[in-house]
């Protein structure tokens, strides 16, 4: 074996082996959102603390730094190992990358966030639960505090949110998104103009639905789509997520309501997008920039795959429709498929993000981003945060939240630490509808497939063109390569306006 | 702070990491065996595995070798800091003790051994299901060799079962528990010679409980003796166990079967006994031999005082027997007082452990403690244990398995690569016995309290002679302690005489 031959293996054992670490702490937070008993937070958050404290100093070591800078030019990333494959090559620039962004947060900075977050998700609980946005501004300032200083120990060139949303939408910049954003959010508001006039009757959906039965259904959709029990499983937390562990280990979650069972099923189908994904990623290059998603913009867009252009779509409920109708004759038996695939599409503007019908949804996002990179800017503190959630909740979507749990405490990711994540909710639609449309242009036949009950081709098309890929590209090439046109957000507009100038009956230009 | 309070500082940050780190690794076993999906067993392996060794390097590492040695002899284990408090002192005495016990294991040996453990089991599930022995043997054969290993690495005098069993009953040996379980052997066959002519209706016991409703009686009962839902829970798994992540995380599991709603109910008692001894450790000496149970054996001895002298007592069911019947009336509404009592306390032999009497009970383990005791020794093959197995079975309680699953592959114990664990379940009972004679002596009046559901005087007793004492003793010095005499089988002996002349109305001398 060579020198760099076997510098390569090293580093391939050590990342395997951080790797596993990665998917263990994944397990803990699982466990902290489903089953762990409320007395154990402190004790939970010192074990990520400590679990990220190693898996940092691992990441970090003077080993790891002694195997790159045999492969690669530390400072100019420039490859000095002569006889690696294009594979490894690859490989290795992303583990530089990886140590790079590892390297320049000192340990105790990593041990410390971690800890912070784990406190922080405990005390938000409360304060949803209580209303109470006093309780958890000061953990929120801390987050703010210290994902600023993160920013600045990663460095940035234009905006101190580069720094943070390159984690999760690498290679893209807060000004691209900034005008993306801006693009979607008046596009969106001039179509919600238009369809307000309209209405359509949903009420049905409201009614009563027992768990036992929609958690029954709920499986027969998730075996049809792929979602093996054998690799995953279903459980129930205040905030739908995937935890990953390993491809062999994918779990999901949802939040079950007895008065909403469609939102039920499209968190599912939200989620089991994500999983499938994470499952379908070759598992031998596990520990590898092969076996990794894309980034957290590409997971995205799969996740709204599988909600909106499948578990919206007509084809889909064609098969499914019938079924549902089958489990629930009391509430559904008069209701027409017509009747149903509209009220599952009704727009209208609402509160929580997690509960908005897809036209809306991309507002509240955008509300976030908006601040969240000028609270990382010091544009705005956290103790304005309350005041200008509403006024943009007004501006945005002509509504105005009454209370502070279902305004800024809405959502977990703050209290996660988490900042530069919430606009790849947007990117993956606009990402989802650029891939769908391609793969529906390939495929005219898919919908005949579907409402058959027939996901095979697109599994296929899914595993060539997304899965296999691991992150051998930045998210806008894989786009560009995939779809054949650059990154943009014409497809997800005219999926917008041919589906809803069809469900309103209105003329969108 | 002196050089020998700034080691002990040192040693003390260390050791509470490794504990923390410990409590993760129970957490993935816990998830194993409850949620976990089948697919995912060979990345858990690998997930513990990892975790084992990092913990092991810590454990052994040059920094922890350097920091004790400026405190003790490391040879000798002579204390040489003069400025260390009676505490102190002790703990650093543990301290030594472990470190001597890990540095002798090789990290790759305990890397092995753990990965072997966690695909065994998987094996085992299987094996158990399909009646398959073969299936199972080779990872038997390579647990036992890996354990022979073990035992030579850590050392013994007389018999290389004395190096496992000291891990769950320190200080006792091999040919101590030869000894005692020869005369509780001979103790039980005789006895049971003479119940074998009585008979108790217990057909009863045995007809259809739902499970929701189980559930909800079981967590009755688990509120009044204490176990708190905040820093524990319930879940099902093959084999019931306890979970300790830490004293404010300290899971407990069930095996439900709807034909026997007793068996459940023990089992919880059984595991919530455990678990109360974890929650009430100091959590101020966390990660010290101060907060840690003193050992297996007298955990075990906990568990048999919830289980057997409150569970399976009068007093116990005086409160909870009206309660039982009106949540069962169809099963319990004709069944007197007496007769219920009767029926959960009947002896007959049977070839499940976990579904053995308190009377056959300590057979079973007998028969365990003395097949691993000789393999070994590698007095015997693993190819000869089924016939071993049956053949002792038919000795000591007369009856013999139709199949492996009912059989020798019916306990995990093996599988989880644990050997010397087994005798722990008699000392359990012996201990247990004589704890409580010693309680029952000093508070005559506990039948009235038990009777009236407080349990009070037991967790009081309970805290201040066990609990608060982590683990200052060995197991029989703090049994002499505590009791005031010397260990001894006598207390067993003399509560199942009582205890049994009563309920079969015979003589028992």
């Amino acid at each position: 074996m060579t020198n760099a031959q076997y510098c390569f293996q090293q580093l391939y054992n050590l990342s395997r082996q951080n790797k596993v670490l990665k998917g263990i702490s994944s397990l803990l937070d699982w466990d902290q959102k489903t089953y762990m008993p409320s007395g154990a937070a402190e004790n939970r958050a010192n074990q990520l603390k400590i679990l990220a404290g190693i898996t940092h100093r691992e990441k970090t070591s003077l080993s790891i730094r002694n195997l790159l800078s045999q492969l690669i030019d530390l400072k100019s990333g420039n490859l000095t190992a002569i006889d690696l494959t294009p594979e490894q090559q690859l490989i290795v620039q992303e583990w530089h990358r990886e140590y790079l962004q590892n390297s320049v947060l000192p340990t105790e900075f990593v041990e410390e966030l971690t800890k912070l977050q784990s406190q922080a998700i405990a005390v938000w609980h409360v304060a949803k639960k209580e209303n109470d946005f006093q309780k958890f501004a000061p953990f929120l300032e801390r987050l703010v505090l210290m994902n600023r200083q993160k920013a600045d120990l990663i460095g940035y060139t234009d905006h101190p949110y580069d720094a943070l949303l390159d984690k999760y939408a690498h290679g893209m910049t807060t000004e691209q998104v900034t005008h993306l954003f801006e693009s979607v959010k008046n596009f969106t508001i001039s179509l919600l103009a238009k369809i307000k006039s309209q209405t359509i009757v949903d009420d049905f959906l409201y009614s009563s639905w027992d768990s036992a039965k929609q958690m029954a259904f709920a499986q027969q959709m998730l075996d049809a789509i792929g979602y093996s029990q054998q690799i995953g499983r279903v459980d129930f937390s205040a905030h739908p997520f995937l935890a990953v562990s390993h491809p062999t280990d994918s779990r999901i979650t949802t939040s079950l309501h007895e008065k909403s069972l469609i939102k039920n099923l499209l968190f599912l189908l939200h989620e089991a997008g994500h999983a499938l994904y994470e499952t379908g990623l070759p598992v031998e290059h596990f520990g590898t920039a092969l076996g990794e998603h894309c980034s957290i913009a590409i997971h995205e867009s799969q996740s709204k795959w599988w909600e909106t252009h499948i578990g919206l779509s007509e084809p889909f409920w064609h098969h499914f429709y019938p079924i549902l109708q089958k489990s629930f004759p009391p509430q559904l038996e008069k209701i027409t498929f017509h009747q149903f695939y509209q009220a599952i599409n009704k727009v209208q503007p609402s509160l929580i993000r997690l509960e908005a019908d897809e036209v809306t949804y991309p507002l509240h996002v955008v509300l976030r981003f908006e601040l969240e990179k000028d609270l990382i800017a010091g544009n705005i503190r956290v103790k304005d945060i309350p005041e200008s959630w509403n006024a943009k909740m007004q501006q945005y979507l002509g509504i105005r939240p009454k209370n502070h749990s279902e305004g800024c405490l809405q959502d977990i990711h703050w209290a996660m630490g988490v900042f530069g994540y919430f606009p790849t909710y947007v990117l993956g639609n606009v990402f989802a509808a650029q891939l769908f449309s391609s793969f529906a242009k390939n495929h005219p036949n898919w919908e005949i497939q579907v409402a058959q009950n027939d996901f095979s081709l697109i599994h296929t098309w899914l595993k060539n063109k997304i899965y296999c890929q691991g992150r051998r590209f930045k998210s806008s090439d894989l786009i560009q390569l995939v779809t054949g046109s650059e990154l943009s957000e014409k497809a997800y507009f005219d999926y917008l306006k041919t589906k809803y100038s069809k469900i309103y009956e209105i003329s969108i230009k």
